[in-house]
């Protein structure tokens, strides 16, 4: 069975008016045949009169050509782009300068097409490592992307990066100001090899995860570099599905000021809004999904922590395991706890799960077998660990391993 | 079908005349009813003459109730011990006081029953966390095990402590010099939680896995821990089955010392050989195992680099996905090895699979798909990484991720 927050993703990326393209942007998709011919693998996002534009990209090294490009790109242009092209069906990672040359001449025709420097296009790709891109067909498609190029909802382009995911994944958040209205939008894609490890341009060197972040406000770059890494470190870090950071990870922010200025303490809220939302509908579609897992750490000592703990947490298998299961075996909370590198007094530690308590004083709580077992069994299994040490609370967010995630990555390319 | 190293290695534990008791230890079994009845669970090892004595436990800072009190003992008795007594079915974890004062019961009894001190008797426990330990069944247990002590073969106290296991895991080196004969051999347990971090005890701190290697060597305290702690690096902290380090995890290495001293460097080839042997036998013995898979990283700059890579890629869930399916998806090895924290530079890198080039000049290698396939299908997939940066080395050793891996933990406790 389809569980519910997934057919409610699915409806509101049909239906809700404000998942759409910000004033400026426009979209189109085509067909490749990169994925299986006759499905959308191939989408363009323009914002035709310029937008101040930033990313963070994997800090995995070995990174696909298009990341390598973007990066590039965005250096060179100081924070400006007119366009993101992105593909689905071939990560084009790992194809040395083959796959370098074939992501420059799609680029450069994209460019040509729309009338704007080669630096201002950027691009991704998700799908197999390893393979080249096939440009052959790629190529005579772009013509054809920038001629249907249109306003309008947000869903074909976020199906058209869809590999493993069950649902297309789009968020907004309406700004209102004195009377204007402006919005930010955004799509994502990401289902396995998710584990999000992102550096902004141009900074330190800081998943398959793309996404992009529209909006009609009005920003310089280093604004929209700022609400995009604050957006990103309390979002796309907070997850994980498989621990496996991936070649391809990136998430672009575009504003095309077509809506004037907002307060910026309001844009950085949607910001935040529509970059928590994606995520959440990234983990929430994990491979062979059956059940969420969402770890709370409050008491800690520091941020730091509570993040390390709450991620040990959630990433463990045997805990994934158990909330796939169903399983109250709570022990192995404690003992993924116990090995996040986080100084632990078991006397000050409880923990609870969706509310009911089963560890606290050292020792565990005497709670009716049948209690622990149903809040094993929701939906989202909601783990709270009180470390009783401090003031600082953190959350991560990730779900259960199953026998589907297995047999969907135990035979992918073949 | 029952993997050969499987069928192998219970044969051996049947068979093999090596695989049995140093010179002055003895060892018995017994069922307490604490796994299903009828199964033995509890076993208890001695060197009525006493041993000189060494441990390393697990640096999980939930850490069982008996790993507390070994580490306290072997502490008291510098390095000293008379018997080590150990039991499946229950890991007495995240148990509290009571859980403490518990064993501290059990092996009040072990001592009395055996006259010797009570710091001088050791223990651990594999089984459920969060669970007390039935000591009513198990207390009438120890005198009947005293009673039963004899020399002879390794199994059944090997298989007495088996959990998911499949088969009993035994390993023996014979040492000869001078005409004069010593023995090192070793049992073990471990099948899944299997991540090992173990320090020696009164040492800086440093899964379920449960070891213990005796011999008739003559061996000051000392000498025994540096030869524990020097095999145990190059054993147990070389393999991975889940990245879940368990809060019971212990080796422990008893020295009899009834055949003598023979050269120091024999009895410490003798540890690393018997270790190794075991943590082997525990990878290979990994819960829902279809597949092997071995990593050895070469031409890194320092040897912490290549054990960075080779960890990183033989953990990487997809990559383990993939040797479960018997698919050629190197991408996800040169992605796992990406993401290690060690810097790459692609095109000095190559990768070759069971001997098949894959990945060279900074792209795919041009081989047969029959090639890639056929070297991902074999028992063991050896993945060899040269990183082209210097003359380092490493390896590390996991298994393939299944279904019945991931069906075995949903539903362990219930």
């Amino acid at each position: 069975m389809r569980p519910a927050h997934a057919v409610a993703a699915a409806e509101r990326a049909e239906r809700d008016p404000l998942c759409r393209f910000p004033l400026g942007f426009r979209g189109a998709v085509a067909s490749a045949a990169i994925k299986k011919p006759g499905r959308t693998d191939l989408a363009l996002i323009a914002c035709e009169g310029g937008a101040t534009a930033a990313g963070m990209f994997t800090r995995n090294l070995v990174c696909a050509a298009p990341v390598t490009l973007s990066r590039r790109h965005l250096t060179e242009s100081r924070g400006h782009a007119h366009a993101l092209l992105l593909n689905s069906g071939c990560a084009n990672a790992a194809t040395g300068p083959e796959g370098l040359a074939r992501t420059v001449e799609l680029l450069d025709a994209v460019a040509v097409a729309l009338d704007v420097p080669a630096e201002s296009v950027l691009s991704n790709s998700t799908g197999v490592i390893g393979v080249q891109l096939p440009i052959d067909r790629m190529l005579p498609r772009i013509p054809e992307l920038v001629a249907h190029l249109a306003d309008g909802p947000l869903r074909p382009v976020a199906q058209a990066i869809m590999t493993t995911d069950t649902y297309p994944k789009v968020a907004a958040v309406e700004l209102v100001h004195e009377g204007r209205r402006g919005l930010v939008s955004g799509i994502s894609k990401g289902a396995g090899m998710i584990h999000p490890d992102l550096a902004l341009h141009g900074g330190p060197p800081q998943a398959t995860t793309i996404t992009a972040v529209m909006t009609d406000a009005e920003l310089a770059p280093d604004e929209l570099r700022g609400h995009l890494a604050e957006g990103v470190e309390r979002s796309f870090h907070r997850i994980s599905i498989d621990g496996d950071t991936s070649t391809n990870d990136a998430v672009y922010a575009m504003a095309s000021g077509a809506a004037g200025r907002f307060p910026p303490e309001m844009v950085r809220a949607a910001f935040r809004a529509v970059l928590r939302e994606l995520a959440l509908l990234v983990v929430r579609d994990g491979e062979g999904f059956e059940r969420g897992l969402e770890v709370r750490v409050t008491g800690a000592r520091t941020a730091a922590d509570a993040l390390a703990v709450a991620r040990t947490v959630a990433m463990s298998m045997l805990v994934r395991c158990a909330v796939t299961g169903g399983d109250p075996n709570w022990g192995r909370i404690l003992a993924a706890a116990g090995r996040a590198g986080v100084p632990l007094d078991l006397e000050d530690l409880t923990l609870d799960v969706g509310g009911t308590m089963l560890f606290r004083d050292g020792g565990p709580a005497d709670t009716p077998l049948a209690d622990r077992e149903r809040v094993f069994r929701e939906p989202l299994v909601h783990v709270h660990l009180d470390l009783g040490a401090g003031d600082a609370s953190e959350e991560f967010f990730s779900c259960g391993l199953t026998t589907e995630y297995v047999r969907l990555n135990a035979d992918y390319t073949t």
